[in-house]
């Protein structure tokens, strides 16, 4: 008998990664919550687990660090995205209201997509490891809310106090799901995603890979520079663009490019954006 | 008689922004911590204080998202920059050991500089507003460890348990001294800072900008993507060149690239890199 497949997401229970977990993996799939996400692609890379749901991107906060770091540095492979919209709303004890609060605790993206809210009832924040961790502590503390999703409201027997509070009212991520197997399957509306380093670490040196892509009339939806960790001013570029690494003219770009760079990787051609609910 | 000047950075004392402060700042200046960075950037904007110190870029952990997300919404110049070196210690009570403790607490920028350390030593974290709140649960809470300065270990009488614990050697965050007015002075050794967004939000638009650089023998130090907050796929770009803005061939190349960009927004010019210790 072969033993359902294990994805690993950033637990607890009740966060934003649970919910794109559930909406991209099959019912018979074993989901896996974990404290972080650096071990969560540990367990992946070692085999533990078979897949992982990680949010790489929002729309307010941007780019998730530990998510772009990991992928540079395990050799894995991206298989699928899904954006996922993301509504934030203050919870609390029954019964409490905003002036009886003296704290707002949440996990530092949700705060940060929150930042304008938080400033007008100008409140303290004590952030903490998941909006999940958050909204236990609520109900321990009458003083303290927490900002997360309405799921919680349920889970933790909460109030929303106030819905919607989130500084943009477009607030997505996008989560995706990881694996140490790649796959080459084209669906017609593809993406590929690679890493690329320069030669001599000069950011203006992105021209030239740029250009390879404007030639041949590669459409980029991202690129996104991180710290390459090896000093200021040194960077790693991370480059979606539309279409499949099978489709020939990104196939030729791509080994063009392969030419130009100080370090490339691949991570994958996936299906494009499946849409949340 | 005049007052003295002014100005604010992330509160409380003992943390790395304070210490950039004293460097970047004349001794007579009034130097006053904040909560947190967007309150610093509208009491400067609101001329409640006269300029700002704020991080803006770590070697390890990249951008600081809220400072590039507040130059983009206020109109405010860059001053100076500094790059400081960043080390880590892990703090404890006098004679706690590292077995005695049950969770790391720190600022998340400095938990994030540090995630193979913590994870080597396998302990829950607890992030906090700032190294400095971090220190002083640990004053009250002898099974919690801190990450921070050294500084931290004086002002709250703790030990230093382990030392230089970030996770690379060569750890740096760039500062920059942020202001209403605008200052014209040529040093020989200068950096312009602008913001674009481009038409059609397509990222791979950024290569005729770029193009425009490389034309001119313009050297780009840094190309950062931020999201612009209308939604998934749409950036701005924060780029960093070499050379001042009254330099004629900067000049020329900044009027063409405003003629074919959707936002262009001048954060100023300004010395390179002063040096920290």
């Amino acid at each position: 008998m072969m033993s359902n497949k294990q994805v690993g997401y950033l637990g607890p229970e009740g966060t934003f990664s649970q919910k794109a977990t559930l909406i991209l993996e099959n019912e018979d799939t074993e989901i896996i919550p974990y404290p972080n996400i650096l071990n969560i692609f540990e367990d992946l890379s070692s085999n533990v687990i078979d897949e992982a749901v990680v949010p790489i991107e929002n729309s307010t906060e941007g780019s998730v660090g530990i998510t772009l770091d990991a992928l540079s540095h395990f050799d894995l492979k991206i298989l699928k995205e899904l954006e996922l919209p993301i509504q934030h709303d203050l919870l609390v004890q029954k019964g409490v209201t905003i002036d009886d609060l003296n704290v707002i605790c949440s996990h530092p993206q949700a705060i940060a997509q929150c930042r304008h809210y938080i400033n007008s009832i100008n409140k303290p924040i004590h952030t903490m490891e998941s909006t999940a961790n958050a909204a236990r502590y609520v109900t321990e503390i009458s003083t303290a809310a927490v900002i997360g999703n309405s799921i919680l409201s349920k889970k933790y027997n909460l109030e929303i106090l106030d819905e919607s509070i989130q500084d943009y009212d477009n607030n997505v991520t996008r989560f995706v799901i990881v694996s140490n197997n790649d796959q080459e399957e084209i669906t017609g509306h593809d993406k590929t995603s690679i890493i690329i380093s320069l030669y001599g670490d000069k950011p203006g040196g992105l021209y030239e890979i740029l250009y390879e892509f404007a030639k041949n009339n590669i459409n980029l939806t991202r690129i996104e520079s991180r710290p390459s960790k090896q000093g200021m001013g040194r960077y790693l570029f991370f480059i979606d663009m539309e279409g499949h690494r099978n489709d020939l003219i990104i196939q030729d770009t791509l080994e063009t490019i392969q030419k130009k760079v100080a370090m490339y990787k691949l991570l994958g051609s996936y299906e494009m954006t499946v849409e949340g609910e």
